[in-house]
């Protein structure tokens, strides 16, 4: 290869990571999960509880949908209302419980003291996520959060990516999605990014690698001590 | 073939399963993976709630024993027996509302209606399941169920398996081994006994397949509907 094909090469773009909140940076989706079982279990619909965990990233109207789907049931807009109501009834009575997850802090410190962008993505909404947010030390005055509140349609949708990249100023192709659930890696592929998953929300391996990712850690600790090798150099 | 090598072929024997409780007949790892979490969190012992969830359904022993050799910390006899009791206490609070899986009393009865020979296996002790196996509706004075207070070490090690299968007076070689976690496939193995392996506990088909299920099925529902393909014909 001669200098000139060298100088034709496309630019090598630097790294920006778009964060997952729930089971990615703090420790909640268990709290998500069992806040969802006594919330169907209030309104006498049967499901089992992992295949509440299972949906637990996506969006709450995906989730809702797709329960209506696998148990048969119809839920009119009066009991989505009054699910996603007690959801969040039984999530915050939890939530000031909630920890980071193992490194979060100093991965975020890390990635903001080596000026490499980053931003929070979440499918769930202000209201739920403030609180997890403070307990986390993120200001979303002062970092990029983007929130249910914000775009049309969650994940697996690409908006909520979509959006934190633009908030960011940076091509989503240039970006890497971090998050722990199968919703996060399929929406990370379908907005064009690479997906890292963290086995920290309770899946396994394969599940987050046959959904995208092409890297799985356990937690944002483990990433952080390999973070050269997904572009985190200084 | 001949006749007389057909003939000197090993005789077929009839199919027994030897089940697990938890996540495989009723709905608890869930509640068991909070009770654990609320014992360490009380201990001031911090551990990410996945990583919980993965070691739910072996030994409390080998559990707690983990958890030491991960964490970096040492536990005292003290310690250990405050975190048993504090599980125990968590745990009983909710199990009251604990739920059998989709289609476990239909697939106990047909096993029994066809006289199929099932037991119990659980790593439990009589204290905390006692309650749950009276919501399924299984009495342990009429099927053999094997508790961890009978054995000398619960999963992975074979012992309780063995156990269930003496007490139905039949040849671990020939029985299945029903369950919903890595430790209840790992003991099937060491007991040369088949694993089969249920989503209903939270792990991942390929996690359980790793692990040497060489069946998996979303639930007692899900298998009762696939009976005949794990020898369960009349």
């Amino acid at each position: 290869m001669d200098n000139r094909s060298l100088k034709s090469m496309k630019a090598r773009q630097p790294t920006s990571f778009l964060f997952d909140l729930d089971g990615t940076l703090v420790d909640s989706v268990y709290d998500h999960v069992l806040a969802w079982s006594a919330a169907l279990q209030e309104e006498g619909i049967e499901v089992s509880i992992w295949r509440i965990h299972r949906r637990i990233g996506m969006s709450g109207g995906l989730f809702t949908r797709a329960l209506a789907r696998e148990t048969g049931l119809e839920f009119d807009d009066a009991t989505l209302t009054r699910l996603r109501a007690l959801h969040a009834k039984h999530y915050s009575a939890h939530s000031a419980n909630t920890r980071p997850l193992p490194g979060a802090r100093e991965l975020l410190k890390y990635l903001t003291d080596t000026k490499i962008p980053w931003a929070i993505a979440t499918s769930g909404r202000m209201l739920t996520a403030g609180p997890v947010l403070k307990i986390l030390g993120v200001d979303p005055d002062k970092v990029p959060v983007i929130t249910r509140d914000l775009v049309a349609y969650a994940k697996p949708d690409p908006d909520l990516f979509l959006a934190a990249a633009e908030k960011l100023g940076i091509e989503i192709e240039t970006a890497c999605v971090v998050g722990d659930s199968i919703w996060d890696m399929l929406a990370a592929q379908r907005a064009r990014a690479l997906g890292i998953g963290y086995l920290s929300g309770g899946y396994g391996t394969d599940e987050l690698e046959r959904s995208g990712a092409y890297r799985v850690f356990e937690d944002p600790a483990d990433m952080l001590a390999h973070i050269d090798e997904v572009g985190g150099r200084r």
